[in-house]
């Protein structure tokens, strides 16, 4: 999507010299716009692991194509099968529970295998890697295909007057390569001249939403407004809420969906005001093993120092600030978990779904292992 | 309750000389405890107005002790009945909006009325202010009377096991004299040996959870943790919260519930998850001419740089950041609704109702001006 009037995607080979990747440093963003070279596999480890980019997409790409930076950077005209092994497993401890992550670094392995020589393998592993950006780019694009229909949907029953979409976190084409999934309705229906405007939910404690999707719905020219994430409540009282977007980090195949800590109350409160509130995700995202409620997904318990420490900027220089007394305690849960029930629907690469195990294997019938459904 | 082990109350009479009253100036708190002396009621207008002080039951307080401040400072042995309806104006203007203060002022001018000399109307104006802090003081004392019971219920139903009790923004007794309101019960349950722990929401976007109920509640020994205002759905999906008690700002006799925003998105979470839900507030919350659903509340939109910017401390300085990019429009809701059905019920100074006009109309017989009820 845009920046600053020009498109822009997360991630890309460098157009002058196709021995480097270049990404956004997402780590300064909102306050810096910065794009970093990556020129080794140790450089893309690091950008993994310190999170100069996020996003489960995005992270299979940079794990894609940090093995092919490994392949560029390899001595001599040979590779041994040895050193791939190596390279991946060292790429997929950058972020151990990324699953994106061991999946893209094991397509590439898998894709190596067999090669031998540098220049076979360079051209195996680049068009590797450039077939995992193409097929995220087009999950998205897809989602925000089918998405944009509710959107038009709503606009038509507003007679074109604006429609209002609440998100919460970052489901933005920064987690993705482009479009994003719970923006890509959002940034199709905007390109195609529907008035909307998006309620970005702060996110707290790590504040993706101010950061990082009001910045980029801000650079393509979508209006949206940052809320505390206390209102969106009084919100969908107030009526001025039409539908609720968000994305997810797992879902089951009955319509849970696992997302951002603080999605529950949003979908609570969108049931209890008759707000559709829609996940979009690729399928990729659909734990199949997943039971009933999703009960078994562990909630990570991340760091208390992101509750307690606030970054910002300060006399033109970002800092942060510590806003709780000495000893104050302060936890830190990363997700929770939207029940079925309050789910309207789930948006994915292959259309449109309820929240339901026999509306979701309609579209993917591949997965039903179970003839009972 | 306590501070750095002694017992304090917000504001007070200066022990060694009775011209000055003394407050906790509340806006360096947690970073800084300060002590303010306030000589006139020039002093106690900017104390009020740029919020060194907050809370109705402490800004009622404020304003009577103000108008004791506007009579020892008079100059000679009379006092003209001007003077003093000069001061009440101009005391009252210093936060319009606050009901307690009005009430606090206009009491004073009524204790004052046909009193001339200076020597009468400071022991008047002086017994006046300390009337209404007893009786701030006991109010908050009795609801903590009648909902410690709840606590003492739960901690018996949990074998003695520690009782979790969520609570959000400041209803603390920094907010009142002492005890607080939604505090209050949790400050007695601890008193009197009860298991007790708080998960605390921080409370954006001005952080008095984080900044003054964990204060308050660590200062007084009271365990507690703070959490991002998304986490409190989680925690009472796994569980890990018994009960919810906030404060109110304003309340229909139906039981509908005006407090900080986000409280309604609590409430929903509790009433998905059967935890117990209650307001603790003293009867001159109740707006008795509000209407069911309270509805007709205005809800104030304030300032959307208190979503903009995040006080904290960096390098051991109050200091601010800016949280999000330039250009992006935040907006800030103060307060929102949450309806009497999500309501388990209203803790007042004469006991524990459900939230229905019936059973309110029970503890407060002469408010009810309809025998119909």
């Amino acid at each position: 999507m845009k920046v600053k009037g020009n498109h822009f995607e997360t991630i890309w080979i460098h157009p002058h010299n196709q021995a480097v990747v270049q990404i956004i440093d997402q780590r300064y963003l909102p306050f810096e716009f910065r794009i970093e070279d990556l020129n080794t596999l140790e450089d893309m480890y690091t950008a993994i692991r310190d999170m100069h980019l996020r996003g489960a997409p995005l992270i299979g790409a940079a794990g894609a194509l940090g093995m092919y930076l490994a392949v560029v950077n390899a001595n001599g005209e040979r590779i041994e099968e040895r050193q791939i092994t190596d390279a991946a497993a060292y790429l997929k401890s950058s972020r151990p529970t990324a699953v994106n992550l061991a999946w893209a670094v094991d397509r590439q392995v898998n894709a190596l295998q067999g090669l031998t020589t540098k220049e076979e393998m360079m051209e195996t592993a680049l068009s590797t890697a450039i077939a995992v950006i193409d097929e995220e780019r087009m999950n998205c694009l897809k989602i925000g295909q089918h998405g944009v229909k509710l959107i038009e949907q709503l606009s038509r029953a507003k007679n074109g007057a604006t429609v209002n979409i609440l998100t919460h976190c970052n489901a933005g084409w920064l987690a993705c390569i482009d479009y994003g999934t719970a923006t890509a309705p959002i940034y199709l229906a905007h390109d195609q001249g529907l008035k909307i405007h998006v309620w970005v939910d702060e996110t707290r404690p790590r504040n993706q939403g101010a950061r990082l999707t009001a910045w980029e719905l801000q650079q393509h020219g979508v209006p949206c407004t940052v809320i505390a994430d206390n209102t969106g409540g009084h919100l969908m009282q107030q009526g001025m809420v039409d539908m609720v977007i968000v994305g997810s980090d797992r879902a089951s195949a009955y319509g849970d969906v696992v997302n951002k800590i603080g999605t529950y109350l949003k979908a609570l409160a969108a049931h209890d005001n008759q707000v559709p509130f829609y996940a979009a995700l690729p399928s990729s995202t659909i734990d199949w093993s997943l039971g009933q409620g999703a009960r078994e997904t562990p909630i990570e318990e991340r760091d208390g120092n992101e509750v307690r420490f606030m970054e910002g900027l300060a006399n033109g220089r970002i800092c942060e600030v510590d806003i709780l007394a000495p000893g104050t305690r302060a936890v830190n849960f990363g997700f929770d978990i939207t029940p079925a029930r309050l789910v309207t629907g789930i948006i994915t690469e292959r259309g449109i779904s309820n929240a339901n195990k026999k509306s979701i294997f309609t579209l993917f019938p591949e997965k039903n292992l179970n003839p009972e459904y």
